[in-house]
């Protein structure tokens, strides 16, 4: 099988490094509209060699791991140019916009996917061979995608031995505003109100793990996380509101002294730990 | 030197396992008031023995390890029963509410000391020894401590390696407020925004690094967690208030397509990398 992935940064480069340990995978290149990028990629050996946008066509299978707007873009390009086997696997933040734009002729092609991992760090040099280990894939709108398709995008992400999950589109997108791209945003918001004090450097000093835990999102790419919020919005501001109003009403309980209810919240705030352990 | 350990859970517990490496340490003795933590601390050989309270006056050190209002109570209990050269180091999470109770003939026996640590779990089976290593510990009004009293603090906070920070109690609690205090309400929130929804296995099944960041300090212990928001209501208030005005502000600019204002908040953000780096 040979590959070709688009984008070699955290996740196109990761991606690169698990694959190279499938027996079934004989060939890796890649492409990056970076100039840096390619260089880096190539000294840290993520792939085999760099090779052009229309060599892609020759492939089994092509990965896009770029921003959904180069998802949308590459899928237009690739119209027309590839096989009825050509297996197209994106790997874009928000799902229905892509799912919605892909041309028709290609659409059994395209697995929409969304491997749920991820660091706050990004390029070539973030890559590491363990991101995608036992983390969760979401497939969007599979039954959209060919049955040889469909076969090759998970004989991909299990052999990298991820967990599949499987979830319409429309669904993924509200579900990634709640259990993403709000925490994004929250984490922002945190570390702009320490940093906007007049004594920050005091208050900095003593940050420990709460707050580092609190605030790590907020190291995070704004190119990247500025198109997703773009591309998720309606969902992004449902979730911030939904926050808001559950913050407003803890608020206000520790305000008029309603200590029963904030520690009801608490409690149920515990529910995470049996939930994910 | 022999040093009295009050209340056994994760912050007492552990310190008395960064302690007894200490060579100036001839004996760890403890108590706390719950009996299955006594007998999980003697288990767990945190502690030499269990001593009764009256005893802690002829020790050199006594540490109170328990939540504030156990402290200001001991502070009371201790009065006029200890000697000029005896040591109380209380590990407060809020600081101003105990330097203002401490009784006036103790007061320079007192030093107010936070350690700017811990996990989200508690009890001493939660205790381990690196817990103190390389933290920060913030001693409040030290000037108002006993010579005597401050150098020991000093040569204890010192020898298990801490680093030392000095600050008021007053800008301690302020300061706290926003690095622990309010980030605390916020996880709780995020954790109940999601909580909350009718599909929520389906959206914590797609959970990654991110969001269990943004989600751990909800597991934290609702009890301990609604005395420090009581003893420190007008300063959790205020760090609150910072935040939704940060947080409806993002929000706007992100629905009224202000792109730039959200992608220079995005940036002011990535400025913790360059000072935790």
């Amino acid at each position: 099988m040979k590959i070709g992935i688009v984008g070699l940064g955290l996740m196109g480069g990761s991606l690169a490094l698990s694959l190279r340990k499938l027996s079934f995978v004989s060939n890796i290149y890649g492409l990056d509209h970076n100039v840096e990028h390619q260089k880096e990629a190539i000294r840290l050996n993520l792939v085999e060699k760099l090779i052009e946008f229309d060599e892609l066509c020759r492939l089994d299978v092509i990965i896009l791991a770029i921003p959904v707007n180069g998802v949308i873009k590459s899928l237009q390009s690739l119209d027309n140019k590839i096989s009825e086997t050509t297996t197209i696997i994106d790997l874009g933040s928000t799902k229905e916009i892509i799912v919605n734009a892909v041309p028709s002729s290609i659409r059994k092609n395209l697995v929409a996917a969304h491997p749920m991992t991820g660091t706050e760090h990004n390029g070539p040099s973030a890559a590491f061979e363990g991101l995608y280990k036992d983390q969760v894939v979401v497939l969007c709108d599979l039954e959209d995608s060919g049955t040889h398709q469909q076969e090759t995008a998970v004989r991909i992400f299990s052999g990298i031995h991820m967990r599949l999950s499987y979830m319409h589109a429309h669904e993924h997108d509200r579900h990634a505003a709640f259990i993403s791209h709000m925490p994004h945003v929250i984490s922002y918001s945190i570390a702009n109100s320490v940093l906007a004090q007049e004594d920050k450097y005091n208050i900095l000093a003593m940050a420990a793990g709460g707050f580092r835990s609190m605030s790590r999102l907020a190291k995070s790419s704004p190119h990247m996380w500025e198109d997703i919020f773009k591309q998720n919005k309606g969902n992004l501001l449902d979730a911030i509101e939904t926050f808001q109003t559950e913050l407003e009403q803890f608020k206000k309980e520790i305000k008029n002294d309603d200590w029963e209810k904030v520690s009801e919240k608490m409690h149920r705030g515990n529910e995470l730990e049996d939930i994910f352990s």
